[in-house]
């Protein structure tokens, strides 16, 4: 694979994000979120997306200038709309809604309609971090996941991030999807021609299935459990849950309603129930609660004893966020590795918009 | 096995608990929460459980007549000490303050230190439907659980509840361990004598196993997920966030450090780091978001329309919460089922309290 710098690919897509019309501003924030996906090691929803992304503005789905707006808030609360903009940039304002609330009351609570995919949902939990807050960040997606003993195709991979500051040690940072592999692992095994492991697909008929093409023949995501017997109907119930919070709560589509991201021959947005896809995004304040010093030692012990519990042979328990944190300081120094078909991805992007993607 | 009324259980663990001290308020209300359990199909954590409060009550751990109180709060948050009483009247006092700071701000957030068990986590949720508002609660636990690599446990079972107002039809209430299967359904196993699927339990050198027995004998329950291939550091993730909102952000005890339930052997609390059990309950009010009524409207939607999804042959899919509104239905009528040991301990109990325990 193909290593590119973290300054090249954020100068060619900060580029791109302007031809489509985005702000100087809005195509940087986009750009700095698409990217942490790429160093963080969420290949899936980096700049493999970036084309996508310009797919849906061809459809008009995308608003490259969107007046992002609170249509209704309490102390505590807001509604965000998103006014069809990029997930990118309307997550981080509704972030912002919610942590300047969280100053005022102690936690902020923001659900966001007419919206679109946001990238990873760690990188907005993550914005709490830094004024010693607990960050929470949840999205919608469109339907790839069958509840336990459905067929069909109901949920997204509605992923939960969650990030806590600690004092010397660095945060923990849970961001995971609600199925037992999120769709991006699933992909890589297709391209290999590898078949999955038990617990990750069933076929067309809800029978379980190890073929790695098993999503694309009409089958599905399984939740997070795989059967009923290991626990699916609680991944079930989480990526429900993700789904009420963002969608119901907000206004936005949800469940079999929410539209597509721009994969080929999964484009069109089909019947609607409300505007968009839904995020929901939460902070609150760790000295809401009690001293931020107390909290935070606390939790430099927490992370000590789990990181030095008794392993199994030639493991390690990891704190949440480790494998992630530990693949950016590489990617920083070393470049972000691509797949030769997102490479030539970028390239089409390029030529197409007379843009230069320099491959050495 | 024999059944035994709501009715009859109710009048034998009202008089228990006023033996133990409680107050007429108190002793009705932990009577209620403990047999929710009972009614709603969770065995483990109903009458089942009421000798084990008894002992700790004898070793002093329990404090029949606490001074529940906030010892910190903002408009939207507080901390709740439960003075080491029950947690089943602890819980319900600080959902009452979250769902009156929810009046006021929108949403509110208490997270509890110095408590004990709380019977089952739903209860504490469903609190909050009345006032269609969406109720969120959450406990750490004793060490059962191993970290997806850990040969320790480090974990309780730690479950998530939430729970979600609809119009016509009945709630979404989600109420999950966080982990493959709950302690109850291994217990259920071991005195079956039976073995238990992969993917629950771990033997004491880390290895997968079917015994049943396999955290009596140093073992660990696992994460839901199971193995690191199915997402078990998810379900660790889960568990982990659990503890440190419940434990970690109350001055709580948290990880390893949280104090044993009564079970024989299994009693004395070690080395502490904080305050007895931590919980963490939450609400927020639907209409600090949305109209309530649109938002109940697109609940039932979403309920019917995941209801009535093609199901695999000879099942359906199921609403999180309908399972144990069915179960509650008949007992309500039919009775409460108990284990011969069940009976066999409330009778001692009775013996010892100069109590009566009718079997017929």
């Amino acid at each position: 694979m193909q290593h590119f710098s973290y300054d090249h690919l954020y100068q060619f897509t900060f580029d791109m994000l302007q031809k489509i019309g985005c702000s100087d501003e809005d195509a940087q924030l986009a750009t700095k979120v698409l990217l942490s996906a790429d160093l963080r090691g969420v290949d899936s929803h980096g700049v493999a997306r970036l084309s996508g992304y310009v797919r849906l503005w061809e459809k008009g789905r995308i608003n490259p200038n969107p007046n992002v707006r609170v249509t209704y808030e309490t102390p505590s609360t807001a509604v965000v709309d998103g006014d069809a903009g990029l997930g990118l940039v309307v997550a981080p304002f509704a972030m912002k809604v919610a942590m300047e609330k969280a100053k005022n009351v102690g936690t902020g609570w923001v659900s966001v309609k007419n919206s679109n995919h946001y990238g990873i949902a760690g990188y907005h939990a993550m914005l709490a971090l830094e004024q010693d807050m607990i960050g929470i960040s949840l999205t919608n997606a469109s339907p790839l996941v069958a509840p336990t003993f459905s067929k069909e195709r109901l949920l997204g991979t509605n992923p939960i991030a969650v990030a806590i500051p600690a004092k010397e040690e660095p945060a923990f940072v849970m961001d995971m999807a609600t199925t037992t592999a999120a769709n991006g692992k699933l992909e890589i095994l297709q391209r290999k021609g590898l078949e999955t492991p038990t617990g990750w697909v069933q076929d067309k008929n809800g029978n379980p299935t190890i073929s790695s093409d098993g999503v694309k023949d009409g089958g599905a995501l399984l939740p997070l459990g795989g059967d009923r017997e290991h626990g699916s109907h609680k991944g079930y119930a989480l990526g429900a849950v993700v789904d009420i919070l963002s969608g119901v709560l907000s206004g936005a589509n949800y469940g079999p309603w929410v539209p597509p991201f721009a994969t080929a021959g999964f484009m069109q947005a089909g019947e609607t129930v409300g505007n968009g896809t839904g995020h929901f995004l939460g902070a609150m304040r760790v000295d809401a609660f009690r001293p931020a010093d107390d909290f935070t030692n606390d939790m430099d012990k927490w992370i000590r004893r789990f990181r030095s519990a008794k392993a199994i042979e030639g493991k390690q328990v990891l704190i949440p966020g480790d494998p992630e944190r530990e693949l950016e300081a590489i990617r920083r120094v070393e470049g972000i590795p691509l797949l030769k078909p997102v490479v030539e991805d970028l390239q089409s992007l390029a030529s197409r918009f007379h843009l230069d993607f320099n491959v050495d």
